[in-house]
């Protein structure tokens, strides 16, 4: 559904997973110095020394190479665990905010979203690629829930959504940077909202 | 600071006007058949009947044109005064959600975000066309706390920006509709940041 060309099945530290690891390396450098308007299969080839038919076979666009670098960079992202629903709203809205705060993140996701506006491939790589990541961390939520810090039938999804929300509207929209201040908001309007049962589930 | 050219100063009704609604009309028709990136001076000169060279004096770019449209669509929207809060904030969510849900204004956010991440005088437009109407919509929040609804030191921006957020995330990353449930736990979650202090400054 996502058309994205699977990963190599290689062992890791194989051949295809080292061609990966210089395709992507090449795109996080290429996005250091320039947009992703700039970015060509030719360019990838030369700084990476992986035959451009191989980049074409393998990830078909520059979208696939650089949605396959922004799985790859965020998924270094942790999921925190602290105990607290709180401390780990904090953690994790901390982790977002210094993920975009760089540059070179910030050229990929916005060159994502401005290729998702002309390309419906792109749009649903971009979607699936948030919901996938917002999934990922709702075991924050789900901790809490069975820690009793918040009602037993909140809608995990729409609180990590509500966390982000913010975030992304800061980045992407207002084109400004995620400040001490929007992070303490952020965390706070989304655990008192959690807390007195904004997210709960009727039924 | 926005690079926008000025509007005619001729009086309503007259020459300049009608040229405005001509040109504003034909991209609004444009952009229910088509995305941003298929517009082109020429067609807006072609579907409105004024002279390609006229709309280029006067807007530059189609970009130009879109931005003025949204200015002019967006300011079509009300500020509502109910005399209560949560009333208020639902039917501005309500109004920003009618508003998003029509596919040509999405086209048209869509398209000026995607021409954002290439060209920094769009960006600057974009940005400053929220930040403008996020400052429009704060009044909800002055009577608010005049009304003694939330503590005095709130800061009217971020309540608003609290509210947007949820949905343009919504609309813009996850690219879906703004429904019921959104707008309800958008409301509910701001209204009880608000009261419960989220957004006070201190000092």
């Amino acid at each position: 559904m996502t058309e994205r060309p699977p990963h190599g099945s290689a062992r890791p530290g194989g051949r295809t997973a080292r061609t990966r690891a210089a395709v992507l390396a090449a795109a996080y450098e290429e996005l250091d110095r320039d947009s992703i308007a700039a970015l060509t299969l030719d360019r990838l080839a030369r700084r990476s020394g992986v035959h451009v038919s191989t980049i074409r076979r393998r990830w078909r666009t520059v979208e696939g190479v650089v949605v396959d670098l922004l799985a790859e960079r965020s998924s270094v992202l942790p999921t925190p665990d602290t105990g607290d629903f709180r401390r780990d709203l904090t953690q994790l809205t901390e982790a977002i905010a210094d993920f975009n705060n760089t540059l070179r993140n910030r050229n990929v996701i916005q060159g994502l979203l401005a290729a998702a506006a002309h390309d419906a491939r792109v749009e649903e790589i971009v979607r699936s690629a948030f919901m996938r990541r917002t999934e990922e961390v709702t075991w924050i939520v789900r901790l809490a829930i069975e820690r009793g810090e918040i009602p037993g039938d909140t809608d995990a999804w729409e609180v990590i959504a509500s966390l982000a929300a913010p975030l992304y509207y800061r980045v992407l929209i207002l084109r400004g940077v995620i400040d001490e201040r929007l992070v303490h908001t952020t965390v706070e309007a989304t655990y008192q909202a959690a807390r007195s049962g904004v997210f709960v589930r009727k039924g």
